[in-house]
């Protein structure tokens, strides 16, 4: 139950975000798969709307981690919550998850929109999303999670650099 | 891009289900999270009504991870896929990610339903489910994936052991 699993990275994501500030993730990206895969192994991806990527926060400093409770945000105008009921970054593992809109694919690049992750990141996996996959009965969640979630997807107005 | 991550396992799944058979994932399991978090690591997590599970195949052999595309399920009737557009466990990284329904907490005990994931398996995060992480627009997927699903959150009918 404790054993290290180590893993090695099967992409990286390209995009002109390289800040980590934590709203306006609605722009365009691009995943690279690495030298060791042929472009089969996105055959067919273009036949789905969406892709969960996963992925590795390498820019979070482990000090940071948070193993119990804290603020959203460190914003105490929300309760504290466990790092488990949150998806703040500073977490263990430093594992992220999104589903991302998938714009096309060229040989072993995938395009995406909406994908919450600085130029750089390590991706681990990528998945295509099917209906059967998502909440199967209405999703309930609490009204600090709305208000965190606000600006998350807006566009960014000035990216800081041209997408490689 | 290809530096080794690695990760230690937060939890992991007891369920009644130890063996792999790929259909028939709706029944009850438990996510116990390790000794070295407190209880506060799930505070306010039953105010969600899902939760994403990212968890790693243990049981599947390295030797038949796919790196490019194949059948899925071996199944010929279907379409040969990448890799990265299936969800099959036999892929890079072993990683799985399910969107559970929170059944209750006790603890460090998260109660779930379907999670296809078999007794024993180590969990490498937990993270709610909010409905902005949700695709934002109609999903679409191929036909072959709705055939692959048919019975996957079917209920076991006769677990293997009572659940622990």
């Amino acid at each position: 139950m404790s054993a290290t699993i180590a893993l090695e990275p099967i992409g990286v994501v390209r995009s002109a975000r390289d800040d980590p500030e934590p709203d306006r993730w609605g722009g365009p990206a691009t995943i690279e798969l690495c030298d060791r895969f042929g472009e089969d192994a996105l055959l067919g991806i273009e036949e789905f709307s969406h892709a969960e990527i996963v992925y590795y926060f390498h820019a979070a400093s482990p000090d940071t981690i948070t193993y119990g409770a804290r603020h959203p945000r460190d914003n105490r105008a929300w309760p504290r919550i466990g790092i488990f009921a949150q998806r703040g970054s500073s977490r263990p593992n430093l594992i992220g998850c999104t589903i991302v809109k998938i714009a096309g694919r060229e040989g072993r690049a995938l395009h995406v929109r909406d994908l919450d992750a600085i130029d750089g990141t390590p991706v681990l996996d990528i998945k295509p999303v099917m209906r059967e996959f998502l909440p199967h009965n209405p999703v309930r969640q609490p009204a600090w999670s709305h208000d965190v979630m606000a600006h998350y997807w807006d566009v960014p107005e000035t990216p800081d650099k041209e997408a490689s």
